[in-house]
């Protein structure tokens, strides 16, 4: 495994392999890596001849307030991680390297990035639309991985590469889970005991939301009503937002006749989670 | 010589090229070829294994009030003149292939797309970094090519590039003129015969600017003054605007010191046209 903190090296390295017809696999992460990382990057490399894995943790996509300065850091772990997993290279630029100074070029993605985790975090997805069209011209891959976690980024990057068309596939992998039902996240590190154990809110609230389609709920107000008084029944948490939206605009439905994203994201403590899941009204 | 309309088809031709290592020169266009896109294929031709010029009147660079349903369209013409110039393929997309019904991914470049053009153009140049992003990945050059005639579009492409990291080189090549010095445009077939003669007052304006500042003077906005006292002796003539500005952030300069831009953009009669210089104090 090798590590690369050039653009011009990985470009380099990656055009390469395009004329071998190598396929690549890129995962994209801000590192700090955890078993859902892992998940996509086996999967990755179960596909292709290559797999990158990006680690850069990309100051566009924070707030002016947010927690660029103390996300998790962590690269000879999570370079253990990616060896074990026999990840071929390991693309570590900073900051300098990916924004030069006079940089001034956007990616947004109109109407996805207004709703659900944009609200509070204004600019948050054109940071991520950005980096991740740079990424893909750096490092041109034939796939890329993303986790269903972050819901809304995924939607927000699929249609920006297909708007934008960008040669590759985008796949979505399914969140990975604590036993208890938390989704894995870097931020999780954020938390203290008992808030630890209230975290567990969110995925329980989301599971509540299921069993109450599935008992033939379909007023999605009246199913964001009960989720909201479940969270707030936990000292600790102070809900954002709670939305159940259509899978393609991500815009709120009233009643649940298809496929819907069920979304939340709570704040714990300090600590901003979200969580989400798709549910099916047809099973 | 041959004609894809296909993206995915152009994709596939491209990435078939790659493998083979053959290089591929990119000539932007919206059709109504003149000689100043012969001599950006000319240069593409030297340059290249392949050259594929691509023909798409870009609906969104267009304002509401502009010439989107006027602007010339003549691709039998144009692909007799491409064959003529070995020309290998001709990409030519309609508006639907390029734009999805759910379209909602913009490119824009902040800053250098709020002067000059983009003042009476809202839009444009967002309308333009896009539809570039999108040929970059849909046609995968290794070198680009624009004119200088359009030199705030080069500029912001360059910019575009560069940011978003696309692994591929921005050739711009020098504005082909008339022999009474009018810049060639595909406009320039809306002027009348009169028209046609007080629209070279562009080019005129310029050379005069030029002699002026051969002469010594280095106050931006004296040229300036004079050389719209210059344009406004021709009745059909009507200035959007005349400015001195520097050759990268495209910011307006007090003082000629250095390499600057002259540009100017004049409506005669309803047809808007720009023309611009390079001027080295220096020489």
């Amino acid at each position: 495994m090798i590590i690369i903190r050039k653009i011009q090296k990985m470009q380099d390295f990656s055009r390469k392999a395009r004329i071998k017809r190598q396929s690549i696999g890129l995962v994209p992460t801000m590192g700090a890596l955890h078993e859902g990382h892992l998940s996509l990057i086996r999967q990755a490399r179960k596909e292709n001849d290559l797999v990158i894995v990006s680690i850069f943790v990309n100051p566009a996509q924070f707030g002016p307030k947010e927690d660029f300065r103390k996300y998790p850091r962590s690269l000879a772990r999570d370079a253990q991680l990616c060896r074990k997993e026999k990840v071929d290279v390991i693309f570590h630029p900073d900051a300098k390297e990916m924004y030069a100074l006079n940089h001034k070029t956007y990616v947004s993605v109109s109407g996805l990035s207004d709703c659900l985790c944009a609200r509070s975090r204004p600019g948050h997805f054109k940071g991520v639309a950005t980096v991740v069209a740079k990424l893909f011209n750096i490092v041109q891959p034939y796939v890329a991985y993303f986790g269903q976690k972050d819901a809304q980024q995924s939607v927000i990057i699929k249609r920006m590469a297909q708007d934008l068309n960008f040669a590759l596939k985008i796949k979505v992998m399914p969140t990975v889970r604590h036993k208890d039902g938390l989704a894995l996240s870097s931020r999780n590190a954020y938390l203290s005991k008992q808030q630890r154990k209230d975290a567990v809110v969110l995925s329980q609230a989301l599971k509540f939301a299921e069993l109450l389609i599935k008992g033939g709920l379909r007023d999605a107000n009246r199913i964001i009503e009960r989720m909201r008084q479940r969270i707030q029944r936990k000292n600790s948490a102070k809900i954002e937002y709670v939305s159940i939206v259509d899978l393609d605009e991500l815009m709120p439905v009233k009643r649940i006749t298809r496929d819907c994203l069920v979304a939340l994201a709570v704040r714990v403590g300090e600590t901003r989670l979200i969580d989400n899941i798709i549910v099916c009204p047809k099973n």
